[in-house]
């Protein structure tokens, strides 16, 4: 006999919504914004054996092979730290001990500034931080066919950023506003993070210039001098190598800048096994330990203590096409890894929730799941792209950004320890509902009923008919008339207008210059 | 500099399937038949000390309130066993001694055995078992729009639980066939699976005659006597207590008949949190573990040694409507503990791969991914319901077959190990490729390519204008594919034509009787 079915049939009948719920639909129900913590150990999915095995891999690709790094200045700054500098090339090859010596400097644990401090991140330990998606080319919405990133696209995608609070930092342009000018571009883009949000922000390491522009408007933006600023780190950047084993000269030139000033890079080689690194998990575990060490001890070279976060991208390619794919089971495994890795050398670890699908449909979900499971078991202390990636980071989609708010949101749940103390054992309450009856009544439902279990954002959990009546809207149609509600009630976070003049200012003057001088 | 994204833009341009993977299409790509096993230790979300806290909760349960048995022949068995039985009413009451004693002689493990012995399943330790979608009214497709269930659909769908690899047993009638008389359903249910499949079948408790129906008819299919068939576990059947706190009379029947023979019952109260069960996750567990200790402990005051696996089906209702919900945080947590309990008795454990939604969408993917990651960290050994379930259970869906197996696909790639030895560290490979060079034509690639990575059977990889160009399908409409090649190329499984003989005989006298005399 079935009662996993007679039950549903039992109770169909009274399954509509009530006149409360539909009265408090004129916002969204969302989580408060929280620190998420994670009360398990790590998920171990190698033995600490393996982790040896793989970290000394990577010390003898350091030591005999080396890395690229294109920037004669960090060549000339990692000769005097003690490496093993060609002499008339860009190979940088190190020694296992000045490695261990310098990746040792660098930070456990830090805080990240938010210019309100109620949004303060703390990078380390067993917290997790999301981020919105960053850098892709293009954008998407049901009502909006794929097109090129611009700045309203961009604007509005920081918009839901602010409004989600499961979202903890902006960590890239979450759409490439590329109706601005290359030169010019990051002043805009910054100032729209610094005043669309109150999150901490993000500059990309593209050359020295932008960073420093950026660095300068969070000053502006947080009311602090550059000593302050300096004691703390108010923004992030990521790196990724060019793999294998390179590091060019933009990037080397922004996270020496970052380094100089205490800001936290993330140091993510870009490591798709069986196109930039081996065809095998394992071997591109190793380049990516490799590049990650190189880099992170490059910026200990800069300014020992600079906070690094150890990023950890390796995924693998479609091997019919040479396509990445992300969210398969490689990905995961390595994602694992990768925070076992990242805790060998007591570093916070970033890794993604990504996926490969060209549509915010089911595989998108199940793809995102595979990395944000991997995300919590291995202890990813920053997850990326966790709000809105599609199609393998050439798309933000912003029915996307919702679906991936339901699911984080979910995991968040998930992690809250359980209580099995009386009264949540329930032995009363058990004692009082006779055999047949049920809890729907009775004190002890009556008492917690309205905060007993998560309340979802997307999830639709009416019957069939009268989902069907209501004009049989799948997940991804409800995400679309969410986001909407949301950019409709969005609210600008306050900000001080004198902060706000300056940051203008400061914007108009550097447009007039007409931006950076480089050309990357 | 975002390598993230300019590693995608440079590949996009040859991200198109080769002709060899074109040609292999005429036969849907998978994973060969597997015993899938978890090589991780269980995840523990509750201390050993809070599953002691709930043994012991649901132990004052069974001995202070108890558990109604309305058929008096049980009540008569657990009295003589030493059971407290009231005079003059259903209620048994159970000492915590007689329930530790009786529920150890049930085995920790068993076979379970199909008529082809190949597709035999190993039921404990670190075994995960995937089942067919069980007993929703109700069946969907795309091109099918719901209707109530039929043989037509009951059949077609078994024919996808034989043709997928990743389905190891038949768990239920996937769709109810209600086109078929009540009292000669089972009949022609059991005779489809025994010869549409030949992997274990599945009969109900719905009475003790189904059950001997389903009993004589496995006998012949697999040519055993009856003697060698109670030495052989070789179906299942699912107990659901009629929670909180009772077992009804047809199910007692079923169970018994079950144990006599010595045939698997999985016992699964139906503990939804805030409905059935405590509206805390804590209290419905207490209530889940008191009712299927005291079900296992029944089996074996008939026939010691019987074997029985613990069933967790604890989830939530939505406070706002009633409403079952599934893949939610609570609900996850729920599968996790359950699989600490069922370990706490050395018993085999069942869980399930569920959801909500009312279509195979996102919402469908994503509450089952929870679902599918709770039951791998919670060493489920059987995941019932694990292809096909949508709607909380009322419908089968012929595209979340698809959606599932491709989900459970990846888990079962996750868990194979990782080796770290050469030539998988790939230092070789790793020394061979200059910075800035590419792996796609290494021989260490060219060695590996074909089996490096999982192919998936749905997820689609290929760029986007090339996507789009295709007609634009996302995975709900792939999945439609899908399933229709896999049924336009399904055969049926070998079959001795005296055994189908012997079994339509059978079904035809049994026919001709009337089917059942019982009035459940």
């Amino acid at each position: 006999m079935s009662a996993e079915r007679q039950g549903h049939q039992r109770r169909t009948g009274g399954r509509s919504r009530t006149r409360a719920a539909t009265a408090e639909s004129s916002a969204v129900a969302q989580l408060p914004w929280q620190q998420i913590r994670n009360p398990f150990p790590p998920f171990r999915f190698i033995t600490d054996d393996q982790v040896e095995t793989i970290h000394q891999a990577s010390l003898t690709v350091l030591k005999e092979h080396g890395i690229n790094f294109l920037l004669p200045e960090a060549r000339e700054r990692l000769r005097i730290a003690g490496a093993d500098v060609d002499a008339d090339g860009p190979r940088v090859r190190f020694a296992p001990e000045l490695v261990e010596e310098l990746v040792g400097n660098a930070p456990s644990r830090f805080t990240i500034h938010a210019r309100n401090p109620a949004h303060n991140v703390h990078m380390g330990d067993n917290v997790i931080n999301v981020c919105l998606v960053a850098s892709p080319p293009h954008v998407s919405a049901l009502d909006m066919p794929r097109k090129a990133g611009d700045f309203e696209s961009y604007t509005d995608l920081l918009r839901l950023g602010q409004s989600l609070n499961i979202c903890h930092m902006i960590a890239g342009y979450p759409v490439e506003p590329i109706d601005l000018p290359p030169a010019t571009r990051h002043l805009q883009a910054v100032q729209a993070m610094l005043t669309l949000t109150d999150k901490p922000v993000y500059a990309y390491c593209l050359g020295a210039e932008r960073i420093r522009d950026a660095h300068a408007m969070i000053q502006i933006a947080r009311g602090i001098p550059e000593q302050a600023f300096r004691e703390q780190p108010s923004m992030t950047s990521v790196v990724n190598a060019n793999s294998p084993r390179q590091y060019d000269v933009p990037m080397l030139l922004g996270m020496t800048e970052m380094a100089i000033n205490n800001q936290p890079v993330v140091v993510t080689p870009f490591t798709l096994a069986g196109a930039m690194a081996p065809v095998t998990v394992a071997g591109a575990l190793v380049q990516q330990n490799a590049e990650a060490l190189a880099g992170i001890a490059y910026m200990q070279v800069v300014n020992p203590g600079a906070p690094a976060i150890y990023g950890g991208f390796t995924s693998n390619v479609d091997m019919k096409s040479g396509a990445p794919a992300f969210g398969t089971p490689e990905h995961a495994k390595a994602t694992i890894i990768g925070g076992q890795l990242a805790r060998r050398y007591n570093l916070p670890y970033r890794a993604s929730n990504v996926n490969a699908s060209n549509a915010p449909d089911a595989q998108s979900a199940y793809e995102a799941g595979m990395t944000i499971w991997s995300c919590m078991l291995g202890h990813c202390n920053m997850i990326k792209h966790a709000l809105g990636w599609i199609e393998g980071g050439l798309c933000a989609s912003f029915e996307k950004v919702i679906l991936d708010a339901e699911m984080l949101q979910m995991m968040a749940e998930f992690l809250k320890p359980l209580d099995t103390h009386e009264p949540d054992l329930a032995l009363d309450a058990i004692a009082d509902v006779q055999p047949g009856g049920h809890y729907f009544g009775t004190q002890h439902t009556i008492e917690r009923f309205e905060s007993a279990f998560y309340a979802p954002i997307l999830s639709d959990w009416r019957n069939f008919e009268t989902w069907r009546d209501a004009g049989s809207e799948d997940a991804t149609r409800r995400a679309h008339g969410i986001w909407k509600q949301l950019l409709a009630e969005y609210e600008a976070p306050p900000l001080d207008p004198a902060v706000a003049e300056a940051l203008d200012s400061y914007v108009a003057h550097r447009l007039e210059d007409g931006g950076v001088t480089d050309h990357w």
